[in-house]
């Protein structure tokens, strides 16, 4: 049988993360537990942070796993699970793992690619949804901008907007992902802020102001988005991915552009919402299907692969939902 | 009879006004609408914005007249009102002055005195009130911090959460201030921004978060108050009384203690709320008769002593609602 390999943290990362700052070792599976084999691995921007003891969900110091959402096999039955059955837990980037039956948690079978479940019908599924639901609230023919629109929780956001009757403009880094938020998305607009000035763009495509907003970067978009808000805009604040590679916590917008759109700007945690995961994967279940809701995926095939494509993550240069799959 | 005299702009001011900023010169009562005599001027922090063009409110350019909320006397009967009839209106700050008839809003002729209608029973709570139960929502036992809590604004809201059961903390920069919040206002906590560390100070009196922040100052009270936020908190930004002064609006709160918080941030601006003054009215007038909603007012007297008196607001030196009694 291979080696049982995992991903380790080598050394804290300086600025945006280089392959070398990990490293793959020999790992144990562990004594307890339900032994699992590692199916997919969910690649998040927000694993940056968590790099740094910057995450509210903890720190992995330099010599841990790194770890993250994953899909799993039961590898041998125990504590009620089937051998094969699909699993979803939070665990190390690892082939064999041994996890409590208690962090298991049960995926829909019919699911193809299971892959699925860590992106548009999984976390970035469940924070676009929730984004939606509890604090946009689009109505017809209202604007919403959607940042790092051609990421899985952008598109899924920015489609929903649409399918809720907004007029929805993406804003991408690249004219291939542009180019698929208009022909597979089926965005009303869209801007390359790397190749257009973000904010002369904003004034051509959104005359009227800006009535919501899913911010998935921070900075100088949020700020120039902010600068453009309607009457009563409401703001979700999701993700800060231009300041994760860095070190200091920079400023945000300026609180009288709030007073003065009467804004309600509200940050967004998908932990809190689980209690919606199972009515979202019915919805967007039912929206793929009908062919209203367009997805991407962009895989990287086994474990070896997963510090440079997390890298890749950290430069922007995915295009959909980034994941190893492991088994391939 | 005396010259007619009001208060122009001579030029914009330079950071914080002083009183050369502005001259006294000779008015026209004007030609049309009602002929009003001032009782009393609202002196209002906003104002400075309105100087520098930056306020919602439009511009005052030198050579204006000054000009804000009045409490005027009808001095002669016409359109419908009569003689000696008390009457609210923003117009120039000036001793007698013809208004059009639709710009005039009868007040209630029981409030005694009748300054209170640009006080506590006026903008500044009708802002509080708006503030109160539009955004904070305040829940038994839950911490509320106001600042500049010795304003007419803070105070109303101040002590409307302490009527809700709340624990409020309030900010202000004297001694004397900080000793009325607590004798009567009755306020849980003080902190007296200017010799305490604030930082420090929120950290002792709000172990557990703060749930609530109305917010009159913005800057670094701002930052400090947000740093602390518990879990679904909700911040309401009023003012920014430490950027009125400046020339370039500062950046804001880094928008990952929105995030990390799920808080939720909104603008508040009192004139979307023209339809709670008169539920307002009843219910502040009610607490200051049962002797549970303390305030203060700020009085300067003669038309003459205006421009001092808006450079001592701007300095943050008032205590209590800013105004002049134009009468006297």
């Amino acid at each position: 049988m291979a080696d049982n390999l995992r991903v380790v943290l080598k050394r804290q990362p300086e600025g945006v993360p280089v392959p070398e700052d990990f490293a793959l070792e020999v790992a144990e599976a562990g004594d307890e537990g339900v032994l699992c084999r590692t199916r997919y691995i969910s690649l998040d921007p927000y694993l940056r942070g968590r790099l740094s003891g910057r995450h509210l969900t903890g720190v992995i110091p330099p010599g841990d796993a790194m770890s993250s959402e994953l899909i799993l096999e039961v590898a041998e039955a125990a504590e009620g699970f089937d051998a094969g059955e699909l699993v979803r837990a939070h665990g190390p980037w690892q082939h064999q793992v041994r996890l409590r039956s208690e962090a298991l948690q049960r995926v829909p079978n019919d699911i193809e690619p299971a892959s699925l479940l860590l992106g548009v019908l999984g976390m970035p599924g469940l924070t676009a949804y929730a984004g939606i639901k509890t604090i946009l609230q689009p109505k017809p023919d209202e604007t919403l901008i959607v940042s790092a629109a051609a990421g899985p929780v952008g598109a899924t956001v920015a489609q929903l907007g649409r399918i809720a009757g907004a007029r929805v403009i993406g804003i991408a880094g690249s004219e291939e992902k542009c180019r698929w938020l208009v022909d597979k998305a089926k965005l009303d607009g869209i801007i390359n802020y790397r190749q257009e000035n973000l904010r002369e763009a904003l004034d051509r495509l959104c005359a009227n102001g800006i009535n919501m907003y899913f911010d998935n970067v921070g900075g100088d978009v949020l700020t120039a988005v902010m600068e453009r808000l309607a009457l009563s805009a409401r703001v979700a604040l999701c993700g800060l991915m231009s300041q994760y590679n860095s070190d200091a916590p920079p400023l945000g917008p300026n609180p009288g552009l709030i007073i003065r759109a009467r804004a309600c700007v509200q940050g967004l945690v998908v932990y809190d919402h689980e209690d919606l995961r199972s009515e979202m994967q019915a919805a967007l279940a039912g929206e793929i299907q009908a062919r209203r809701l367009a997805f991407r995926e962009d895989v990287s095939h086994g474990l070896e692969s997963a510090p440079e494509a997390f890298c890749r993550l950290m430069r922007g240069e995915n295009f959909g939902k980034a994941l190893i799959d492991v088994a391939a």
